[in-house]
């Protein structure tokens, strides 16, 4: 058994970017050697996510549509009279979504199928670096 | 420690189908011998999900017509224009509810309450066999 | 590699309620002495959850005024029918935001952001006490 860490970063436009991790995730488990365990995916920070979908610009605008109608970004936030920000749609978007996701690894390869990517959905309101964490456990 | 994969299917009726999970996972776990550890249940594909629910059928209710509400069937879709599909709601919905979850494994045990169960839900728009991959790792 | 389980429990006030997590499950790995790993944080029941959030009052706030608008309190819950209970909102939200969150562990230390704090957020109607469960997996 054993762990191994993949650290990387994505550098990401503002709210709705969206960014395809499942290569990165593929490949660093593969360097692991890890043949069966787990990958957790993990974003730093609270106002981006990590889920799955068929990646594709029709899928994702779809999904951004449905954050904009439950978390509008210009409706009025408390958090924003806390700091002055304007990213109180983002915190809530994020709160929702979540930061982690975890897919066995079998046989060194990850179970996802084949229109089912890993994507990284940046919700604030500009563009930021976004560090990932994978965690590989297996043996 | 050690790693077992259990695989298995399910065969559902199309959106809003939902399936307990509970027995097969506390099945698989009992066979793996595994006292302490994680039990990670994924499905493969970007249609349906998993999480925990007290599993009774006005509960189950409830959870589908806020989906509708959030992400109607019959609205439009940006990514029906892509393929000629028809289950645009579905992706929105699997990709918020995220196709994973972990749950620790103590003595042998799942750390569930009595009124939760983990169930599967169908979100696609036609009856799909779906393949659910439970990866123990633990000692 | 080891498992570490850590057991505790939350005394809320019901629906909206938040605690912070963090501190309990710094605390937590710190004790097992596990390097490299996954911590697990699982809440015990169907309605509460777990994320994570910039932890605020604001973006709280803001995170329960989004949960108000897509399942109300008052509305009428199927669940309500089965039990006489009041609670469908709860179930509906929790089933939503789920039970589990992992986190990276890397050299003795969750991965998290700085403004990024791990969350109990209650939903049920009444004061609950809530069992976590801590699982931290690593070497």
């Amino acid at each position: 058994m054993m762990v191994v860490t993949h650290r990387s970063s994505v550098q990401t436009r503002g709210q709705g970017d969206a960014h395809d991790l499942t290569e990165r995730l593929t490949t660093a488990v593969r360097e692991t050697g890890v043949a069966n365990g787990t990958a957790t995916v993990f974003v730093v920070g609270s106002t981006a996510a990590v889920t799955t979908i068929e990646f594709e610009p029709g899928a994702i605008a779809d999904l951004n549509r449905m954050f904009e109608a439950i978390a509008p970004r210009d409706a009025e936030y408390r958090h924003h009279l806390r700091w002055g920000d304007d990213n109180g749609s983002s915190h809530v978007r994020a709160a929702l979504l979540g930061p982690s996701l975890t897919v066995p690894v079998v046989a060194g390869t990850l179970t996802l199928g084949e229109w089912q990517q890993i994507m990284l959905l940046e919700f604030d309101t500009r563009a930021r670096r976004r560090e990932i964490v994978i965690q590989v456990v297996g043996e």
